[in-house]
């Protein structure tokens, strides 16, 4: 049996069959283009799935991981500020299109499933995946289940507050872990250090331009002494650690899952909070703990997709 | 159908028969007198018992809460520090002395089950129960069902970090949310004032006696003002809150029941936590969560044992 699994992002839209046991068969990649609408993106969707499996005949269920706020029951994207879109029956219009069984879940809730079947998270009941880039997010597996929360609201450590009043998030708090600990993050500090003058070569390594920041630069620009970098790398360090470590003290999980594109660009970040997360959590929890690297990259969601299709499909 | 529900502590056993609802028909509190061993403590466990039903034909199924770290699998108290128990294998034991089916779990995680079925939790398919009386734990219900963890340890948020580097923990770590708002964390604080000097009218209060230091004593000092009661109880309520929130945050209950001695004794904290807690997490979190009070006090672990008893029975 096969299933296909999509990962709708505002940029990019992955696809992939995927077998019974989670490998990836096929895939393609091609740009969302979400300023045309949800038509033109549902037409994209279509071809996308139909060049991947000309006669859905082997096809038993699609799964689509979506960026944004999901209804899983009824595959409603609620609201996806990366696409622009607001209560979009996304299920309900796919179903019509492609004639499959169809689920629609949280990209990141997606992305947890997969490293949870098919990546290193199988051999337990429970897993905790962070996944961060341009923002910080993650998925929970609890007794073998994925956990949605009462309002498809769970996992969301991104904004569990590390400094109270500090820094003003766009969710509408102060001090989330996401201001300090995602791409987005580090260019928010970059603007408000211009704002405040302070000097720093990540001025001169952006050529000005903020949105080029990745984290690479902050990194690496902090390894070169600049002050400003380093405080914005430390802090970095240094919420991750105990977010997660707070995290996983009250979930106690049997693993713990690290990806995302700045965990995979700087390394480092991922040793440093293996290393740092254990002695700041419980002895019990930390004794079964399980720290890995994401091993589907980019693909997670996709494969995650599939699965949970897979899942329904039973 | 009925069952027997115990809540064994180090001070006191209490126990009660509990119907099919959750309803406690009859109750019976006793000295644990721990000191005797498991043995005499079995025996105060028997007679308890046979007291509560002298005839166990319409009893169907006997729960123990016991606070310590409980192997709910084998009903093993792993660890129970407040009774001097180390792998006391108390379901196999009461088994033989009863004739019943017996379950064994951690006390708190029983009374968050209590809370779920019996309390005010039952609407929703999730629920965090809180507990702040000597020292702080908690117990969630996660899509309808009791989480242990993967090494029964889940849930505690008492052993968060909330003050990194801060005040040294039994546990081993530092900044423990639960040595800044528990009965015990409340002595420490002042016990560390005394050696530091510190002037504060808690001294008088207690009459020189730190172990008789109360939540309310300290609530009630600080509203007098005295800077140094003032200091650990707008600690505490800050730290309470934003750990709170920030458990909410991950998980995404339907429900949060706070309760315990300190809660009981101190009204004004439920009330403070209560609204301090919503702006701090998600929008999507707050708009579902309920915060309520323990609705069954002292008596949530008898009840939740005699239920998770009877969910094993059937």
């Amino acid at each position: 049996m096969r299933f296909i699994g999509v990962d709708l992002g505002g940029t990019r839209i992955r696809a992939g069959t995927v077998d019974d046991d989670g490998r990836l068969l096929a895939r393609s990649e091609t740009l969302s283009d979400a300023r045309r609408g949800p038509a033109a993106v549902l037409e994209t969707l279509r071809r996308t799935i139909t060049e991947l499996a000309p006669s859905l005949d082997d096809i038993a269920g699609l799964g689509v991981a979506c960026a944004g706020q999901i209804h899983a029951a009824t595959g409603v994207v609620v609201q996806a500020p990366n696409l622009g879109w607001t209560n979009v029956p996304l299920a309900h219009e796919l179903r019509h299109t492609v004639d499959l069984p169809v689920i629609v879940e949280n990209d990141v809730r997606a992305a947890a499933w997969g490293e949870f079947i098919a990546g290193g998270g199988h051999a337990g009941d429970s897993l905790i995946a962070v996944f961060v880039g341009t923002g910080l997010g993650s998925g929970a597996v609890i007794d073998g289940r994925l956990w949605a929360g009462a309002s498809n609201a769970a996992g969301e450590v991104g904004h569990t507050q590390v400094v109270p009043g500090g820094i003003a998030c766009p969710c509408g708090a102060r001090g989330c872990l996401e201001r300090y600990v995602s791409g987005n993050g580090f260019q928010q500090r970059l603007r408000e250090a211009r704002t405040a003058g302070t000097d720093t070569a990540l001025d001169a390594r952006t050529g000005g331009d903020g949105a080029s920041l990745t984290a690479s630069m902050v990194y690496e620009t902090a390894n070169d002494g600049d002050a400003f970098a380093r405080r914005v790398w430390d802090d970095a360090v240094h919420h991750l650690t105990v977010a997660l470590a707070n995290y996983v003290t009250v979930v106690n999980p049997r693993v713990l899952v690290l990806g995302g594109g700045v965990i995979e660009t700087v390394p480092a970040l991922f040793d440093t909070a293996a290393a740092g997360i254990p002695p700041l959590t419980t002895i019990l929890a930390r004794e079964v703990l399980r720290i890995e690297r994401a091993r589907l990259g980019a693909w997670s969601g996709v494969v995650g997709a599939a699965l949970l299709a897979r899942g329904s499909a039973r």
